[in-house]
């Protein structure tokens, strides 16, 4: 489904108004009934009719702004991207305007709609967790390039950096297989999460090439993953009759959550249970025992995205080849899993 | 300075051109040269002509947008007020757009303009460190309301949303005092900063009320308060001859710093000396022992400024009356202080 543009045409069509008067209601031209005018410019921006000079016919004129949607702005590793991109796009005279979807499908739509209608030269997205329909990115990507980050879709036909979640999951967990752990539990997210889908195959491959046996109990699943939910889940695991040797979070927060919870109750680490998480935040050195996890670099992310995108807003748009870019993590080892 | 609107009128006659060719240039008239089509819209840019869509004597047609200048966008106490600002904005049925001025004034000069641009219905802006120069600021109150936060300055004539940082340092070294303490070092920034100023005045304040002199070696200043600078300070405290028995570092990284080193070097903690921090963080709970701090209320700061913002947006020009609201915070008294 292509987008239909809004022209000057199209909105002089509706009202059955000459292109002239339409073009002279929308800029208060003095021969202008007030009444045409208010009734132009209801349907303009009902619309969404882009004025001509920040449209992309003229794309020399550029506004030099960079768009960013993301799904929560407060959220610390995305803190992190956005700290690549803003320092990347600034050191190459772009400005970055940010907002976010909230996790909410109907708010993204509108967020690269007004993005569009802002005249920003790209957009860096990373998308809501349950972005299906996509035809609102596909009729942006009709306009101005689009490259995503970390929450990406394949069915989204534009450069994509992501990270490596499953290789960086298989590594970590291999990793306490290594050092003779036997019994490892994950807790990770119960809707679909493209991170968390990613990280938890990993998890599942590691465990079979090593010949261990899944344990579904082992494998616990929560809706809003959290510092809280990382304690109640350790909750649950400690009073099982077969308690793991070692825990997977597959995010910092939870496995601060962990952690808390073992001191309380002077479970040993990691003699007793291993604890390892994913992002690298501040917290994972903070933490006592410091927390083994996956560095994911952030801000080499939002720097990468900045440059492909910032290449393809500077090329014709037939030249444009769509790139999946992997960023590399690897994993962090400290006193939660390892101490030397 | 009034900033002077640029108008069809003023593109017309800078390029002595009729408005009427002006405005069919711009929208791609047909009976128009190129040449002079490009001309036209190339002043416009120049001159950040806004089309009248968008401008303000269109008010009822809203944009719901709400534009977000802070300076620095990762910083942690802002995400919790920009957390606030994009749930109570998204409650009333705006959408929040977020840019950081990255603490330049020229920046935050080119963001309040690429605001008014983008059509917002108003702004919520904390300023840089240095904004003595307010011109901008005045020029944008012209065209739409505008509530400052945190950072704020008593040059703008508009509403203000600030924490009462002074009672808050006021009352965390006075607790200081109550549990005995008498060399009372301070980690604060060295650079005028607003915030660090009133916590500066809070600590004075308190050893001059309680009959302590204060001794210059106790007053550290850093360019950058940050974790590592924490760490840094400490050791010079350490090596000085007259320890301090408490440290207040006007910000909960800063004081994590301190935590860390003491630790480091078995110094007892409150014992030996005490540790305060600024800011409630997540990290204050997350490191050993847990710090006594200030809890400011981020979500509050956010929800609030975003209420009085859309009360102005709603209300006619003549009827506003700016306010200064403080909000109030409170200390939380933790191990690095007191055990009990």
């Amino acid at each position: 489904m292509k987008k239909e543009v809004t022209t000057l045409k199209k909105l002089a069509q509706t009202l059955e108004l000459s292109i002239s008067t339409v073009s002279r209601a929308l800029n208060d031209h003095p021969d202008i009934s007030i009444d045409t005018k208010e009734k132009v410019k209801a349907l303009a921006l009902k619309l969404n009719y882009v004025p001509n000079i920040f449209a992309k016919g003229f794309r020399k004129h550029r506004s030099n702004i960079i768009g960013v949607i993301v799904p929560n702005i407060t959220h610390y590793f995305t803190t992190t991207i956005v700290r690549g991109i803003v320092e990347e796009a600034e050191s190459k005279g772009f400005r970055v305007i940010i907002s976010e979807s909230n996790n909410d499908i109907e708010k993204q739509k509108e967020m690269f709609n007004t993005m569009i209608q802002f005249g920003v030269d790209g957009i860096l997205a990373s998308l809501t967790k349950r972005t299906r329909e996509v035809d609102h990115i596909l009729a942006t990507l009709n306009n101005i390039p689009i490259v995503l980050f970390d929450k990406v879709s394949n069915k989204i036909p534009c450069t994509q950096i992501t990270i490596n979640d499953e290789e960086a999951a298989y590594n970590i967990v291999e990793h306490l297989i290594n050092i003779g752990k036997k019994r490892i539990a994950i807790i990770k997210e119960s809707e679909y999460s493209y991170n968390s889908e990613k990280r938890y195959s990993g998890y599942l491959k590691a465990l079979k090439e090593h010949d261990i046996a899944l344990d579904p109990k082992m494998v616990i699943s929560v809706e809003d993953i959290s510092i809280k939910e990382g304690k109640r889940m350790t909750n649950i695991l400690l009073s099982s009759k077969e308690r793991p040797d070692a825990i997977f979070a597959i995010t910092d927060g939870a496995a601060i959550g962990v952690i808390q919870t073992l001191n309380k109750f002077n479970v040993k680490i990691p003699e007793d249970i291993a604890v390892v998480g994913f992002s690298n935040s501040v917290y994972s050195t903070i933490i006592e025992p410091k927390l083994t996890t996956v560095d994911q670099p952030g801000e080499k992310i939002g720097r990468t995205a900045v440059k492909y995108l910032i290449n393809e807003i500077n090329l014709p748009e037939d030249n444009i080849t769509n790139k999946l870019v992997e960023i590399k993590s690897n994993i962090v080892i400290r006193d939660s899993s390892f101490k030397s």
